[in-house]
């Protein structure tokens, strides 16, 4: 291809794990980047907020600018790695407002202000890509907002988090507790010394807003985010799942609610632990892999797989997004644009039904399992099958009861008389169960 | 979003299993794909053979007509569906020269005149899009076009054939013979009456082609992809490797072969029977499901998976660019352009090292294994393991030998050495091992 065409000033904000690697990408394949688009991609400057720290020790000392705002008003596409809700809000504002296209991989920032910075940008005539944001490498964006825009999503249901699926593969893989997993994971570098966004579910509650609002064309805002983290999953829990045939997995889930009752068409998202049965293709994402599964009307079901986080792996799809972005300001004409007019309501997760596992500590005596039995029919909920063994520590019996599909508000009543009941020595755990 | 422009006109052409489902989404989706595009897609024309044909029973016969020209002179965008090298050709040739923008599912068309196609298409500055054709449902083209256009692609391998992957599948988990899951799978509608296109590999070397094409931005004639079908793999064989803790599937693998020894850096695509562990990902892959496995140098190891073909969900794929394929009618400005500027060489499956499973017939004897390992050894074969097994229906005992890496041309040497060697009964298989 012919190279004709001026080059195209590329901004950088951040140097972290990210951004590093999108720097050495953009220099080191320059020549062959230039190929792709027809026209020169060049780096003019890379936004830091201490010139001196040692990450920005690979970077050519001449990029680096402590002037972000000047930087930004300079080029004709902004990479947004600083993560964060603040500067990198007004940074990317700037950026629209100054004519130039934006990439990021802030799911933060996009899950919180998405549709007010997409709307800015229409506005603009510019775009903002965000490929990085959920599932790093993983393309799934764009093929939710693409390759699925004449089907009907009816549920997507995402391991999003790399942290907490690691966690969770040890436990399983070790019988690990989870503090022991979560302190393996600090050590190796896959959890935070402060793991709360990860643990507690925040981070995949991002990515689930993100992946409802293009599933569903739909604006979802993260507060709306049902959200249980995977700190209270003990390993016993695990034992019993796997002995069951399950796996247990932090799923986001962002499920269409057809319309019943008055009750109009809806969509709910929630983030919690979660059994899936050991031939799902979700279980089988082992260790800090991501996969997005989806259901779609004609297309049946898709997953897609691969690395969900790290520095060259998200920087990839800041790469890919770079290409697309830097074609379409060498051709001219749109990009990709979204719209939220299916606009359906949200609804809150008592509005789906699904099926639980529970586990109880009970005496082992006669007439308990009826006595059990009884709570769950008195509030409707139907049981699929009960199992028995000798509990470990206590006197009594382990009890591991499936229902059919229930809904919430059932099921929380039933929890609620199991506690209350003479014969149950304690409620061990309560557990959604997802793709049977 | 307000509708203000003026219907796009919408030819379809053949009313298949595929083209019948498009034309029910267009009609029962119209309104929902208009408020997604922002203009009314009218469905003006299904141009058929057979005005009478059973297939076409419930679409509406004002549709229908026999005057594929005409048809395709009045659309704004032509959906090729009828399959096969003409009239598609010479009707894709012809909607491009009348100023539409195509959309077809023909991958044998791709695979063999692609490049001609889309050159025409560039010229006149239309778009042609081919979602469809490799992956059914799946979104791969568009990732691998677009997702990954900053990366750079070290190795594809895709379950590409849904026929084989359900032979193979049903072989090994009920010990079935190739004929009779064959058999199986005609019953089911899974194999056609004449199964040798999916079977010996034909098909899976056209999507073989296009995967090349795109992944290494390099023409790949279909003739130059090396190709094996799955005709020859025995119960043994399956079992065997099950015992190994290995799969057998059909791969279609395109890889990048670094320059050695003044050879430049080239590409190789290849077609066959091949071994792979069964905690790859590739292996969880049941049925007639398909799945692309990538391998790029920053984003590390992708893999997509669904529903390979099928009615509905090749639609899915087909209405996913007919509504890219409109955004772009609408706003004007370009679609998708590719390049093939690597232009990498392509070289033949010798250049390619890779391990081997060869399973032999030998007489139970001492001596017989230092003999068979000598043979490997005046090779340069470097052998792993050696697994031995009283066989089954000879006097003699069944060799398993796992190769590291070598030569395609050292490996065919070593076979036939054995093959003429008298401790050696019968060489029974040589089948190529990845993804370890």
């Amino acid at each position: 291809m012919e190279i004709a065409y001026r080059p195209i000033r590329i901004a950088l904000l951040g140097a972290g794990s990210v951004g590093s690697q999108v720097a050495r990408l953009l220099i080191e394949n320059r020549d062959e980047l230039a190929q792709r688009v027809g026209a020169d991609l060049e780096l003019v400057g890379i936004a830091v907020r201490n010139l001196d720290s040692a990450r920005n020790g690979n970077l050519p000392k001449a990029l680096l600018t402590l002037d972000a705002e000047a930087l930004i008003k300079a080029a004709d596409i902004v990479i947004e790695l600083i993560g964060g809700i603040e500067p990198a809000k007004s940074y990317i504002t700037l950026a629209l407002n100054s004519g130039a296209d934006v990439i990021t991989a802030n799911k933060a920032l996009i899950a919180a202000h998405g549709t007010e910075l997409f709307d800015l940008a229409e506005q603009l005539g510019a775009q903002l890509y965000f490929e990085a944001a959920v599932g790093g490498a993983i393309p799934i964006i764009r093929p939710l907002r693409e390759s699925l825009a004449g089907d009907k999503v009816n549920k997507v249901m995402g391991i999003v988090n790399g942290t907490t699926n690691f966690i969770l593969d040890r436990m399983a893989s070790t019988g690990a507790s989870f503090e022991d997993a979560l302190a393996e994971a600090q050590q190796l570098g896959y959890a935070e010394a402060d793991p709360t966004a990860d643990v507690e579910g925040y981070d995949a509650a991002s990515k689930a807003a993100i992946l409802a609002s293009l599933a569903f064309h739909t604006e979802m805002p993260v507060e709306n985010v049902y959200r249980e983290g995977i700190s209270q999953v003990t390993a016993l829990q695990i034992e019993t799942a796997r002995e069951a045939g399950y796996s247990v997995k932090l799923l986001a889930i962002c499920e269409r609610v057809p319309a019943i009752d008055g009750q109009p068409e809806g969509i709910v998202a929630r983030v919690h632990p979660t059994l899936i049965p050991d031939d799902h293709p979700l279980a089988a994402v082992r260790g800090a892999y991501n996969a997005v599964f989806i259901e779609a009307e004609s297309a049946g079901r898709l997953m897609f797989y691969g690395a969900g986080a790290g520095g060259p792996e998200t920087a990839s799809a800041v790469l890919g997004d770079l290409v697309g972005a830097a074609k379409r300001h060498l051709a001219g004409g749109p990009g990709i644009a979204d719209s939220v007019h299916a606009n359906l309501d949200i609804l809150p997760v008592q509005a789906i039904s699904t099926r639980f596992q529970i586990t109880l500590q009970v005496n082992d005596l006669p007439g308990v399992l009826a006595s059990v039995a009884t709570v769950f029919a008195q509030h409707g909920v139907s049981v699929e099958t009960v199992d028995q063994n000798a509990a470990g520590e206590n006197t009594g019996a382990l009890l591991t009861i499936m229902t059919h599909e229930a809904g919430e508000g059932e099921l929380e009543a039933v929890v609620e008389d199991l506690r209350g009941n003479a014969a149950v020595q304690k409620v061990n755990s309560v557990i959604r169960v997802e793709g049977i």
